[in-house]
């Protein structure tokens, strides 16, 4: 069965460094790979959404060459956009969905969006990243709108496009230990990204047209069977973590998540908060004191960017503090880091 | 009496901004100031611990020509650093408070370091400042630690060095309104910075010498009449917050937080909790409910990092959210923002 190996224990600075693993290289570095932007128009101006590969860069050429009454593709030295006419979110999206469904069908990058990668989901790409979620509208023109179009979720690595997510930590309080204990779900073997990890209690991407907090409503019926009362009572947000992690194969995957916490009251009866597997992503759930998650936290057996967020919680709720951890200040501050596509 | 004056009504953005004001020039951007990166070291991969305006570089060159038999300063086109032969932190503190004591003396940059100015504290300057926060030893080779040397508090700003402190939040549940109240200090009067503002609980920053936690017991009885038990047992590390303000006047100071909350517990006699002024620096605690704390900060009655730190805070316990506040993301990385010295 597919599953993670123990690792040899890992400092908390080194566990955010294997996810958050990647920096824009600096013009000076002639040794980095060639990474170009992604600009959404022609226009030197235009916000940077994303980071292209040369043999992206090369694809997209001979997409050009298919078309060349039209070509979707401005390509010059040091800057790839969409072609200036491609104005609406409508028409961006319908040229990168015909487009990576064609990739997809003539097999290319089939680790990436071969038919097991696929994901069936359009993700919402934004001006600024960190800008207002702004939803898809029908409106023609929307230059003054953030929400820039929508692509597949699994092709956005290609395209070194941030994508957005939800993470939820289900806590009890152990007030005898100054502790507590948190909810660890193991994912199914069967997944086809990080089969057998152990996860966040409940986690999950935010497709396009839906809100953060309406996604971890969704996902915790989903993946935890926890009612939409019991999360809208109980879940609370405590703030994002951002990374940007390239795979070991080279791609880039900038990610935004949404944390949330929820503790299960005082007093509560404990079946009431217990999550339980529903749509076969999630193996168990085990509830697991934090010094157990700390554990199987260090040797490497939680998904890297769901480790991350467990540091967010520890130092949220004072478990990690400035006597106890060296590298203090580098972790608050690499949890947060950004993506800094708008210096190119 | 000195006070602040009510402004219109900020967003939390800009709340963040006016005290978050500051970016390292891009070096293509010709009409800034030419500020010149402080190494340690003439080695150029030294790393920068400041950043000096034009001002203080021709101020450091009169230095040498006082003393042309050895000069202290390695001044270079783009780099200005202690020279070669300063290796130890304790050559480097002498060197830096003879000087700063000396312009002091002779009514050099008197907004800055002029006798009502002047603190009499010495403050630690690191290699890393987000790396470990070593101690200063009587060690004389130092070069494996990221403790670099300690100078004068007020002179910091003069050099761009990065500072640190301590901010706590004490705060009592309001369960019928799902919020809370907040203890808010108003500073004295007569306090050299910021007189009559609003302040977080306890505040302080932190000298050579002493750790984070330390300083919050110090700050706390000093200024608020805590006791070392309440500290320790109901006061907890909650992450730090970092920004770069630049004065009205030009001067850098970019400052790291080390955050803390300390939760009334539900049912303690709220006068065990009571912060009482004690040393003349706060005028008076009021219990503010945390809509009239918002709207107090919105109008910038709030010395400008306290308000960050209550940005946080909302942050945190789950007041800012990414349905209520547009700029949701934006806020929370900007509140953990780098200083990118170590790209210079």
């Amino acid at each position: 069965m597919a599953g993670p190996t123990p690792t040899a224990p890992q400092s908390y600075l080194q566990i955010i460094e294997a996810c958050d693993n990647f920096r824009l290289p600096v013009a000076s570095d002639l040794k980095a790979e060639r990474l170009v932007p992604w600009r959404l128009s022609p226009d030197f101006n235009a916000p940077a959404i994303g980071l292209l590969r040369p043999e992206i860069i090369e694809k997209l050429r001979l997409e050009n060459v298919r078309r060349p009454q039209v070509p979707a593709w401005d390509i010059r030295e040091g800057a790839v956009s969409f072609a200036g006419f491609l104005r609406t979110a409508a028409e961006r999206t319908h040229i990168m969905n015909e487009m990576c469904m064609r990739w997809r069908d003539e097999g290319l990058f089939p680790n990436i969006i071969g038919p097991k990668k696929w994901r069936g989901e359009m993700y919402p790409v934004y001006r600024n990243p960190f800008g207002k979620h702004d939803a898809p509208t029908q409106e023609e023109w929307e230059d003054n709108r953030n929400y820039a179009f929508m692509m597949e979720r699994a092709a956005c690595a290609l395209f070194g496009v941030v994508t957005y997510g939800v993470h939820l930590t289900i806590y009890e309080d152990d007030v005898e230990r100054n502790s507590c204990r948190i909810w660890v779900p193991t994912r199914s073997r069967t997944k086809p990204t990080w089969p057998g990890y152990l996860d966040n209690s409940v986690a999950g991407g935010i497709p396009s047209g839906l809100g953060a907090f309406e996604s971890l409503v969704k996902e915790a019926m989903e993946e935890a069977s926890i009612g939409e009362d019991a999360v809208k009572e109980h879940a609370k947000q405590a703030g994002s973590v951002t990374y940007f992690f390239r795979t070991d194969a080279g791609w880039l995957q900038p990610e935004v998540q949404y944390i949330y916490d929820m503790r299960v009251p005082p007093g509560a009866d404990p079946e009431a908060f217990r999550p339980k597997p529903l749509d076969g992503e999630v193996e168990s759930f085990e509830l697991l004191p934090l010094s157990e998650v700390i554990n199987r936290m260090r040797v490497g057996l939680f998904k890297r960017n769901c480790a991350l967020v467990l540091v967010d919680f520890m130092v949220r709720h004072g478990h990690l503090t400035a006597e106890n951890e060296a590298d203090y200040l580098e972790i608050v501050s690499r949890l947060h880091g950004r993506f800094e596509y708008e210096r190119w």
